[in-house]
């Protein structure tokens, strides 16, 4: 491996880092919290690790896709490492374990907390960085290195094709770093539109920005012990499952939409199924617990439902009820849509409804083939042929996804919870979620090492597997210049 | 499909199974329990419907694939319906629905059951038919009419490929016939062996009968409420260990040992990871068990995880304790082992050992081409190339396992179990185990619509899923001939 160009990424990313810290800090000294000191502890090292990582400029500027995978990696691992020391320094947390959980879940968009008491963390510069992880990490730094930097040779591509989720990277136009401006732009605006419509249903400012970071990045983290429930706000939880299940969607739409290709955006599969699983889940939920739950309101129980599953979907994990006290049927729907996860291509996790859509295709075809063993027809999607490798890789992805959640739940359940809880929160870190079943509504009763397999759990969901399993393969060590 | 084909062949079947009526018929006779009279009542219908379905004999004798699927589905289908008539002549069982279940979990090598009380089926015909669907299911039905009748003609290779549990039907000898005479020969001579071993640890003739079929077909139906543990027989506790382990072996290896080819044996690389993982499991569980459950007697703790393991891995399902007791680890450890399950090519259930160590070995060789993209190197099993079909095959196999496990959990979780009883049960059906975690010890508590959905589950798990999927696609009924 060109460690070299790894670490001279890493560096890049740690400057721009140090860069973003000063959000957090002007909001601290706006807020009056008084805990901007925390970010200037922060800054000294990141930008003196930056400056040596990149002192030494490599030789040779190719990033094959080992490289590629590795500077994601090891950006997303340094970012939390470095991320998580405002954290530490305040001394609201138990231990740096638990700062380093709480920042992976932020930038990772997972939004699982160790915190037990949220709210005394105060509306700070602290809380406001917990969320800003979220947005940073929605769509990914590496991209965001990419549209902002301009000295960074073509084959940038691997980055890119590491960083963003789904299986096709949305290449929205022919030139890359524009297609990342683009995207980026999307993001910004349907962030602003989002704060503007939480300002407008009467949630204070402060948290109309940390609910919309969390939204946008399909995150999670609330500045409230009780998420968005904690409002009684039945117009500000309609706006915000609204908008989480639009920045469920895949980016490359919205495009088609600023460019007017209506017909298009309504043609693309990915996203009718998307939209019919909602619609579906919805249905079923509210059917479920309408009666029981809430006393035959309808409308209180579509808009729970509708905000449960938007949320769990999206892979974000707001809430306003505690789903633990809903029948079997419903947490089971949830646990699938926490497996199933968002559209390829938006800020959410989970599997991805094109994977699973292409597999079924391929699953029916190959039933087509068992009855009919002379027809053969390719599946397609969208028109296209779905491409052998592509469904082989996607056919690998998901039986890694299964192993590496299988394996977790073994090394986890060395702490002792119940099976519900274990699995959930497997599943929930690796899809990038935030909340369990059972007794997992926060993970701060996991031990260290559980923190820390969850961590990358979920740095693995985030980063769609492959990044973070390649550093365990010796070979991929090797010295290759 | 050319249906008078796939009657002719359920006809086959159903003589059959009016023939091995006759067997728990004489012990009833022998046991005095008197039950005889309600196999008699079935054998009637049986021969009837038998010879009904082969009076037309089909024109066009070829099988395609199709052809194959549909026989093996209807052949079990039918097997189990007039399987459960004794059962339910006899009044012993609370509906015909239940009577189904318990003759799908016998003939598919489950061993779930919905009798709350076991012993009140008393030592006779009854519970010796119970018992000996399992030893029927085990080697499968269609290998037996293959085995025993000559007129069939040389297509009959696709009833045995729909129906041999793995991915690679053993064939140990270049004719097929002969092939399925070896394996029921080493089948029943293991059987007889296992009876012996049980005599000697001092366990009464019928109960060796009933338990020795449970291990051969790695059923797990045992004539006693406490299972296998209700004889405190540490002796025969071993023996039942030893021996579920033995038939959750690839039996072609057997014929290998009668050959004295004792290399090829051990050099064989799906059984040595299934020693492999038995060996580690039994050490993790004994270790998480020992001194909190055990008081630290560590062969007790021994025996008591290897028969767990044994069981579980085999999905054979005998129980001498009860792990829902047990500590989080080694029940997830229980789970794990339910989804990898047996050998190929033994008589046990679940994904298959062979199937995941194909898989992944192709994912480590995904891995090398990330990491070297020039250097390919196809994956290898027992010295020879993976074909890509095959792990095409495998890989549209473990997806299609999971979809069904999950589409099954959500529709049984309206019933209103727990999450860890539902997926377990799930789970346990699938894979052939017989018993689940939590509430689903035995299974009477479902409704009659999720006993179905299980039954579905089971009969999809023993033949290997697509014999019965195939029934749901419309396009396999149009008439070919």
């Amino acid at each position: 491996m060109n460690i070299a160009l790894v670490l001279y990424v890493v560096g890049h990313v740690l400057c721009i880092e140090a860069a973003l810290m000063l959000v957090p800090m002007a909001v601290s000294v706006l807020t009056g919290v008084g805990d901007w000191i925390y970010f200037a502890y922060t800054i000294v090292p990141l930008i003196l690790a930056g400056f040596f990582l990149r002192l030494k400029k490599p030789k040779i500027k190719k990033m094959t896709t080992r490289e590629g995978l590795a500077a994601v990696a090891f950006s997303w691992i340094f970012l939390a490492a470095f991320g998580a020391l405002p954290f530490y320094f305040s001394g609201y947390f138990n231990s740096y374990i638990d700062c380093f959980f709480e920042t992976v879940s932020g930038f990772t968009t997972t939004g699982a907390t160790i915190l037990t008491d949220i709210e005394g963390l105060k509306n700070g510069g602290l809380m406001f960085w917990r969320s800003f992880t979220h947005w940073i990490g929605g769509m990914g730094v590496l991209v965001f290195v990419l549209a902002i930097l301009p000295n960074m040779d073509a084959s940038n591509v691997q980055l890119l094709k590491a960083e963003s989720p789904g299986p096709t990277p949305g290449k929205v136009v022919p030139r890359l770093k524009e297609t990342a401006r683009i995207l980026y732009l999307i993001y910004f605006g349907l962030t602003i539109l989002h704060i503007l419509c939480l300002l407008a249903t009467g949630m204070p400012l402060f948290d109309s920005l940390i609910h919309s970071m969390g939204s946008a990045g399909t995150g999670g983290f609330s500045n409230m012990n009780a998420s968005v429930g904690a409002y009684g706000n039945p117009a500000a939880e309609w706006v915000i499952a609204v908008f989480m299940m639009l920045f469920g969607v895949n980016f490359s739409l919205y495009y088609l939409v600023l460019k007017k290709q209506f017909k298009d955006v309504f043609k693309n599969e990915e996203f009718r199924l998307y939209l019919g699983i909602i619609v579906a889940v919805v249905v079923c939920m509210t059917l479920n617990i309408a009666r029981d739950y809430y006393d035959g309101s309808w409308p209180d129980a579509i808009r729970a439902a509708f905000f449960q599953v938007s949320s769990v979907m999206t892979t974000t994990g707001y809430s306003t009820a505690d789903f633990n006290l809903w029948p079997t049927f419903s947490k089971m729907l949830i646990v699938t849509l926490m497996i199933v996860g968002a559209s390829a291509g938006s800020t959410g996790g989970g599997i991805k409804v094109s994977r699973l859509l292409a597999l079924f295709k391929s699953l029916r075809e190959e039933f087509r083939r068992l009855i009919h063993p002379r027809r053969v027809h390719a599946p397609r999607m969208d028109g296209r042929i779905i491409e052998k490798n592509t469904l082989k890789g996607i056919l690998i992805f998901f039986f890694t996804y299964i192993m590496i959640a299988g394996a977790a739940m073994v090394v986890i359940s060395l702490d002792g919870y119940d099976m519900e809880s274990i699995m959930t929160a497997v599943f929930s870190a690796l899809g990038n979620i935030g909340p369990g079943l059972g007794a997992v509504g926060n993970f701060s009763g996991f031990s260290a090492f559980s923190k820390l397999v969850l961590s990358f759990c979920m740095l693995a969901g985030r980063l769609e597997l492959f990044p973070m399993l390649i550093l365990f393969i010796p070979s991929s060590w090797k010295k290759s210049y």
